[in-house]
This record gives structure tokens, sequence and C-alpha cells, in this order.
């Protein structure tokens, strides 16, 4: 099942993606819950799958606005240097231990939606990741058990500016300005992905392939993500936790590939699908 | 005015605190907004003035279970490495820019409720701190029209788990256990203090002193740290930036010192008052 958050005329709520056509669940009564978050919290899946079994379209793709996949996650956490190959391209050792750092909800932006260069610095950087949301609260969470937290799987673009990520260690700055981020297009339910390290990911500017990786590479899978993460923090239904980027980000290359208006960005993870996003000016 | 965020038996709300008596307002018709996070959006703190002047308590302190000041910040950003004396006592230079990382809500309790050591780790810190709420929304904010957007300010006891800090470059995880941070106890608004670098902090573990230090030592100010915060991110009411803590943490002693159960930490800022939390183990 895919899942999309989106607006309509009537407001912002929730449907299930069926080839071209979205059947609203958000509005519907035997759906328990009125935001993606809210479903998930309530274990409504099921219902969700069961309501929109056979049903007609409400809209098409072409006629709503997504919104970011979860727009008001309690947490969203990501990952930094998880892919071998980035780890190298950074000049890092292969680490231990998950680096983390945080987006705030107001940095994220759904399919479609133009993620905004800002004003304050040229240096805005893509970073095409795979992440997954939660679906089930969690505290000390082992690995063998991680998968039944977790709810489905999406596309993220951590869009970083990256002269603002190195003012200090850490890169909370750089990874928090206002709508850098895409997070779409949908959530694909985790019954059609049983094993996400067969996924593979790619990043296209203006269609030309930047980033490309398979998620076998990563350094932490979602497994060992889950349990390092819910050692310290209760995970809950729609946090949202992005697993890092490949090699390919433009910081790194000679000379360097900066994002700018009137740019598309694309990234696309197998079985997924893609999340585009054109490029605008603050 | 002071301000709280509290329980009783009818749920939880918010107060005006007069000497040891407690006047609610979250529940009063005239005061537009149930949490202190809403009144503070609502624009309604000269609502809240005036419904509680002259007014008979309603409750004491005593009677009732303080909150963490703003239990649902949208944001929760903490300063590192702030106080000139601090920094020096972790082997840093003066850094250009102020050093920020995360808390999530879940790891903030009210002044007088336990502060929890994970079982994880024995490396549990106190970070003394003077804490300021957002009051009204702001996005590009100049230094000279910072305090315009400042409700008020708290204490805040940033405990830190040191071993977790220090798995990677991030702070996240270190500063992120449930429970592990104090926020409290109320809100004093800025009308009562026009100039916080007047104000002094001291951290005192089972009573003995453990870190002092004026607020004039603050590399970053009130208005530095809204005008570069807001530089990136949209600063909306209720979000809570807490400024960093002085010398003297557990972490640089010799030996050093970790909070242990039975344990009871205390944060007193001059003109606010004492955040006081005993320690329990998870």
């Amino acid at each position: 099942m895919k899942l999309i958050s989106y607006r309509d005329s009537e407001g912002d709520t929730v449907g299930v993606v069926d080839g071209n056509g979205v059947i609203n669940v958000g509005r519907a009564s035997n759906v328990e819950g009125q935001t993606l978050r809210q479903i998930l919290a309530n274990d409504a899946l099921d219902d969700t799958r069961a309501y929109a079994e056979g049903r007609a379209a409400d809209s098409t793709l072409d006629d709503v606005t997504l919104l970011p996949l979860i727009p008001d996650p309690e947490k969203i956490i990501c990952v930094g240097l998880n892919y071998a190959s980035h780890a190298a391209e950074g000049g890092n050792k292969l680490p231990e231990f998950p680096s983390l750092f945080p987006r705030y909800s107001n940095t994220q932006v759904g399919h479609g939606q133009p993620m905004i260069r800002p004003k304050v610095s040229e240096t805005f950087d893509f970073e095409g990741e795979f992440a997954f949301v939660i679906g089930k609260t969690g505290r000390h969470v082992k690995k063998a058990d991680a998968y039944n937290h977790v709810a489905g799987y999406s596309c993220y673009n951590d869009g970083s500016i990256r002269e603002w990520q190195r003012h200090t260690t850490q890169y909370l700055p750089g990874k928090n300005f206002v709508g850098t981020g895409g997070f779409g297009p949908w959530l694909v339910t985790t019954d059609e992905i049983p094993d996400p390290s067969v996924l593979s990911i790619q990043t296209r500017l203006n269609g030309e392939v930047m980033q490309q990786g398979t998620l076998d590479d990563l350094i932490f899978d979602v497994p060992t993500l889950v349990e390092y993460i819910s050692a310290f923090t209760e995970l809950v239904p729609g946090d949202v936790i992005s697993t890092g980027t490949t090699s390919g980000v433009g910081a790194y290359r000679t000379p360097p590939v900066w994002m700018k208006a009137g740019d598309t960005i694309e990234v696309e993870v197998s079985q997924i699908g893609v999340l585009r996003n054109p490029i605008i000016d603050e």
C-alpha cells in the first residue's frame, strides 16, 4: 500500500495511491485518524487497506498537492556518513556509532514542491536518502524486533547548506533552513518491501546522475538504527529516520556543484519511486 | 509575572504564580489558550495578567505537580560552549558561531520531578543553564529587534550522558535520553528582567556549588542567538533556547562526578528561582 499526505480544496488529508488515483482515507469514518501520523498512532493501517480496497479514486495525483509525507513528526532524525562510500569521500574512517542530527518539520516540503535556496548562502547541496517511518511506539527495541516498529519507507532529500553545516562541529544549522528538505512522494508499507537492503538509490540533478548506491552498503542498517536510537529515546508513530546519503554530493565535487533556482533534483529509490523537487530562491 | 505549566486532578494546565499561590489561567475563558505554548501563540500574556490581577489563588504550589515549563515546544535548541570559562575548560577556543544541538520534548521533566539516569551508562552529568522562550514568530530577526520575540526566561538543566555524547561528533544521542533534562520552575516574563546579562547562575549538587557564572560571560547573548537561529529557521511561540552551561561540569572534574540515584541537583538563576530535581535510576 502507498500512502500520501496531501492537500486539496477541503484541506490537508491522507490518501491511498492506486495507479494515478487517490482514494481519500483521512476523511473516512472507517479509518481512525485525519493525518498519516494519527493513522499510524491509531494502528489503523489494516482499516485503511480494507477501506481503500476496490474503492474508486476520489482524485488523481495531478489534482492534489503533495505534502511532506509526515508533515508533523515528533522527531526527524538523520544519519550522517552511513554509506561506506560516502564516509570514504569525506575522508572519514568507518564509524563505530551512527552520527545523528535533527531536522525540524518546517524544513520539509512534499514531492513536487520547491526546495528553497536561502539568501544567506549559495552552498545548497543535495543528499538523496532512503527514509523509514516508525509505526509503533518503542524504547529499548532489539534488532530482531526492529521491523515490527517500522511502518514503511520513502525517499528523503536531506538538503544541506554546507557553509552553515560547518560553522561548528554540530550540523544542526546547515540542516535546518526552512524548506530545504524533500520528503515523499509516498509511504510504501513494509509488507511490500520485506528486506530494504536489496534496494538501490539514485540522485539526479537536472537528469544527470549525481549519486548512486545500494542499501546493502549502509554501515548502520534499519534494525541497527532502531536499536541504537531507541536506547536513548522513545520512538513513536510518525517519527522519521533518514538513513544517510551515498557518495557524490555536490560539496565534494571539483568544482563543487550547488543547486540553484531553476534546477530539478530527483531522488529515486527502487520499489518506492521518485521524489522530485524544483529549486527556487528564497 | 511568573507562569507555570502544571498538572492537577483535572489535568494539565497553566497557572500564574503569586507567592505560594497558583491562579489557574489555562481554564479561564478570558484567556485564549489551554497550554502555555498556546497562550504565547495567541499573544494572550496581557489578558493573562489582567485576569490574574488580584484574583484569589486556586491552589498552592505544594498541591500541584509542575510540568516542564513548555511541555510541547516545536523546537528545543541548546547552545554548547557558550561561556568563555566553559569553553576553556573543554580545551576549546572561543568559537566564531554558536554550536547548536537539539533536545526532544520527551527528555524534559518539570521542577521537582525526577531526572532519570539511564541504565546504559553511568556518565550522567548536569549542565545548569539560563533558557529563554520565544513569544512571537520570526525569521531573519535582527539583534535590535530580538527581545520583542522573547516571552521570558527560566532555568534549564541540560542533563547529558557524556559517554553517548561522544560516540560521534554529533551531541544528539547524549543529550536526548528520556527524562534527563529539567526545565522550570516557571517563566519570568521579560518585563521583570529588562537585561538578562546582569543575572548570575549557580548549579548545586546535594547542596554543594558545582557551577557558578554570570550571564555577562555568555559568548553569544540572547539577541545574537535570536539573530543567528532565525537566519535558518522560523522561531515560533513556545520555542525554547537554552543558552549553554558554565565551567564546573562533572565530566571535567578529577575524578569525574556523575549524578546517581538519591542525589539532588539544583539550578538557580538570580531573579528567576531554583529548578530542583532528584535523581533516580531508570
